[in-house]
């Protein structure tokens, strides 16, 4: 299963980044029982803030890939907390995704589905989450997505 | 305690629909553990996304009619996690509602209300849970009201 | 460790309130297994809403002040659901920061540090955290941040 994961983001053409840091007073992931809570990642394009806002300044589709870029990170984050050991990752739960969207955009489902569709095809079944996407006001430094994700890690609790 | 959850569904005369199917790309409730993570469900209207912005096109009251409807979506759907036995449910454990809004609209929680009340109304004690509620810019399809759920469930788990 | 905690707060000059009370068909918190799932809480002023929208009329060090007072609430609910004992507190795992802003701000995560920070100093390693934070449309009762929290708990689960 480590290969087939690898392999995925091999066929995907993923190199997973370095897991990002916190820009301010918190840590990226925390483990509570077989619980991971990742922190909203928020959306960048070569290491900066991905900024915009949909319906305004960006398409749906450009929404997408920038959802899907931020799924790329928190699988970068999971992988972090697993010690570079995906397959310990036994389910992803849940997204929350918070879309940077003017009061009448209407397709957050839709560019959400670029981080849904990435966890699927690299995680397979235990990829298919439960979801929230909707649009708010604004998001930190501007950026057009940001996300948060819960976790199923398997393997021994402390 | 069967017969007292479809006894008390039956004396507010709510019939459950069918659970709801997803719109994109994720699945409608994923549990872990003892705990069922449900997906945002979005306010409808005989079938179709119930459109509206509170503080521009909506009143309070419609909101909290709105809220309601999709708490018996929400139910459906842990009806359908737990093989249509919801005396399965052990908790309903957080809601969290996010309600289409103007800047200037500061009633989210009476609209909440809709949802919070039947859930009491139907569980009882089980049914009383925390939640947060606040305005969002927009939500998915353009529908007045979104809420996702935490459950407690009882019983075996694989 | 009781005596930490309880010094920390002293040493920070903050005397616990008493708990807050829902402002609506809800409770302040719920414990499903070790977990509890603390409900939003609004920013408060001398008892009273504390209503502004950064990025309009609130400076970001004023929304600061606004979420290090809704962590001191939120310590207090915590307090209440371990009896008084804030030694059972394993872990504060996550916020959900909800900022009350135009579409145009972007230091959420800075406004969210006055209650990420203050969390750090009172619980130490136990209180660094996941989190999210955000601008929102909106709040109940025009109050300016919102927060919700998950935390763990130690010791014996019924």
């Amino acid at each position: 299963m480590t290969i087939s994961i690898a392999q995925r983001l091999l066929d995907l053409n993923i190199t997973l980044p370095k897991a990002a840091s916190p820009a301010a007073a918190y840590v990226m992931s925390v483990r509570s029982g077989h619980t991971l809570y990742v922190s909203g990642h928020i959306a960048k394009k070569a290491g900066q803030p991905w900024v915009g806002k949909l319906g305004k300044d960006m398409t749906t589709e450009q929404g997408r890939e920038a959802a899907r870029a931020v799924a790329i990170d928190l699988i970068a984050t999971l992988s972090a907390a697993c010690d570079g050991d995906l397959t310990r990752v036994k389910r992803i739960v849940k997204l929350v995704s918070l879309v940077n969207s003017t009061p009448d955009f209407i397709e957050h489902h839709l560019v959400t589905n670029g981080a849904s569709e990435l966890l699927v095809e690299v995680f397979g079944d235990a990829g298919k989450h439960a979801r929230s996407a909707f649009g708010v006001a604004a998001i930190p430094l501007g950026a057009c997505v940001e996300i948060e994700m819960v976790a199923e890690l398997a393997g021994y609790v402390a």
